[in-house]
């Protein structure tokens, strides 16, 4: 919409979009009021974009130092020799704190007020990290790691060690209406044993906690899921009621087809698409607009440090490019257009916080407020102007942050 | 190296590099003086990067209004409602310049000095665009687009009124000594009529001068040059001279195999690698890999407005990701390293400029001097530097610009 409004009430929420004061019920008067008497506080962002704000499913904050960095290595190695001694390093919480602040920063940075994190196994530096965003004002799932299985011993936890850490943090952050809140992460089946996944499962029913794990990202850990569980991946998350059983986001899904894909539909399991993340890990690509033809919600994640690169516009683009990778071998499925992967990024992986990533009446808001003006330097349209910011802008262009109707300044 | 020196003469080429001044030949006295008596001026860039500056050997300049814009259509309507209207607009100078000088201003943001570009059919915006390079002090090779076929009017020209331009420009630029010349431009053999392609091939030998084009982008346009020529695509350039009787960059080549690899391998033409393009526009990926198992010379593109990104770093890294989606299919052959992009970005793509890409002796002095401390937070290796400014960086830690030894400022 040219020269809209977006109405918010005093809670945060949006209370309707019109394209001018007067259907919103205001009437514009010094001071201006609603026709119930209310003041109405009037910004005005002249000619720039306001658009939801962005929504990451899926990133490791304790994977932020290695961002960009060891690319040319294949994913065991790379596992081995970055992923694993890096988080090791979260026992500090000193550590911790320096690089928590500059992730929870950049985060802010390329306009992404909700995001679902990966911690570490380490309880007091995942706490920091929540205390973190609730200091910035942003929203986020974050979770403790859970592991206990082919990884280093000082990322391994005890099942009681484990649930002693959640409960902890649980006793400190589990308001449902908070931005803030724990979200149960079993690394993934292979890290796990079936004691600690059936743990991690009781403590998700228990509390209502949402879920987040990895799912059928390469071929050899889908080989590896079948002899740890004799069964196949989503089935084995099923079994231990990490399944859809309470909100929950897989990371990855790029082998994840019929029975699966039929389990996800049917339990409401969300899907992290991470383009960037397949491209670099070389695992494969996932199939975005067979999912979307079933029926699967969707949104994007940024997979730091398997994906390089935070700024979910640019993820969308990836998106847009590895939907085309699948055109170009089957025409037959359409690749995702602008619109889609935009929808992706804001209303769909929004609904996983809740009524996140629209303007309509109801949704929070959390908004990007965008100066293209060095952008847009000729005649372009309002939706070619908003390509031009996905494809060509950055940070510099975001010039307000809103969360939960709260300017976030940083 | 780390705290090394670049020694580079007044003629703005390169002479040595080493850890320590003595082994320059340099006394380090007040004021620095070389041991046969020459004064000598230190520069001290501390703890940043210096790298040689970006070589973009495939970029549309009359694109650069496009960039970022309508990439959910596919080739023939983009070509259809986008490109052939806009590089219409370049009959009026006073718009050319305004974009063009955009568009050299960008370029010289992230960091490449030395560029092929295609211009348009008009003689005028060639010409502005050539000046606004030779004012900058940029590298570049730049072409008049000859065109007579399957294309709108406006931007059709007769053989002669090609010829006549092309002499115009010649008779001002073609000094082979000069950072800015022109080089033989047929759009691609489907623009082109026979007499036009000869045309083009005349003015090539006559002159000594270079040749730019694209060839095997997409399977409908092969099948559209064998319709029109009755041969390869390959071999069709060949029969009128543009395919490496002079110096010959062609871009794409995705397609290429079999004998077109062996002639150009045999012609010495190289390959203008376009890897976000290859991704953009779904028309398949280069087969890079292959090429440089074969010996063939490949550099990279940005080729705006196929490709968004003009950022030769990003275009790195998607040469990397577009690597691995062949590995990913076929495992007998590795993927693009960091340092082959690199490589390929810089000393392979700056060879067809000259002595340019490289430190090493009697190279020009074309680099860029980056401040990653923003990026450096932690402790880095020199490698993993680079690799995070390549990843993560843009124009922002780009702090001195160096093209044939003389600082570009703007």
């Amino acid at each position: 919409m040219e020269n809209g409004y977006v109405a918010v009430d005093t809670d945060g929420r949006v209370t309707g979009v019109a394209a001018d004061l007067a259907s919103l019920g205001v009437n514009v008067s010094e001071p201006c009021r609603k026709s119930n008497g209310e003041d109405v506080e009037i910004v005005d962002f002249g000619d720039r974009l306001l658009i939801p704000a962005m929504n990451d499913l899926h990133v490791h904050a304790s994977q932020y130092r290695n961002q960009g960095i060891a690319m040319d290595l294949e994913l065991l190695p790379w596992l081995q020799k970055y992923t694993f001694p890096e988080e090791m390093k979260y026992a500090d919480t000193g550590y911790a704190e320096r690089m928590y602040r500059r992730f929870v920063r950049d985060l802010w940075r390329f306009g992404t007020m909700r995001a679902c994190v990966f911690a570490t196994s380490h309880t007091e530096s995942t706490r920091l990290l929540m205390h973190l965003f609730q200091e910035a004002g942003m929203g986020a799932l974050v979770g403790k790691v859970a592991m206990n299985r082919n990884c280093p011993e000082g990322l391994s936890e005890s099942v009681e060690e484990m649930l002693q850490g959640y409960e902890e943090l649980i006793a400190e952050f589990n308001n449902p209406e908070a931005l803030v809140r724990p979200i149960v992460t079993p690394r993934f089946v292979p890290s796990c044993t079936p004691e600690m996944l059936r743990a991690c499962g009781e403590l998700a029913a228990k509390y209502r906690l949402p879920v987040q794990s990895h799912l059928s990202e390469n071929k050899d850990e889908l080989a590896l899921v079948q002899t740890l569980e004799s069964i196949w991946y989503g089935a084995a998350y099923n079994r231990y009621g990490l399944f859809g059983q309470t909100p929950t986001v897989m990371a990855h899904c790029v082998y994840t087809r019929g029975k699966e894909l039929r389990l996800m539909k049917r339990n409401d399991v969300m899907v992290a698409h991470c383009p960037t993340s397949n491209l670099n890990v070389a695992s494969g690509m996932a199939p975005i607009r067979q999912f979307l033809d079933e029926g699967l919600r969707v949104g994007l994640g940024s997979d730091i440090s398997g994906g390089h690169d935070l700024n979910i516009f640019r993820v969308m683009v990836y998106a847009i490019q590895v939907s085309k990778m699948h055109f170009l071998r089957n025409h037959a499925r359409p690749f995702l257009t602008l619109p889609e992967v935009f929808w992706m990024a804001t209303k769909s992986a929004g609904s996983f916080f809740g009524k996140v990533g629209s303007f309509e009446p109801g949704y929070e808001f959390d908004a990007l407020v965008i100066d293209d003006s060095d952008l847009n330097h000729d005649h372009y349209s309002l939706l070619e102007r908003l390509e031009r910011y996905i494809y060509l802008g950055d940070d510099r262009q975001i010039v307000h942050r809103f969360c939960r109707g709260n300017e976030i300044i940083m």
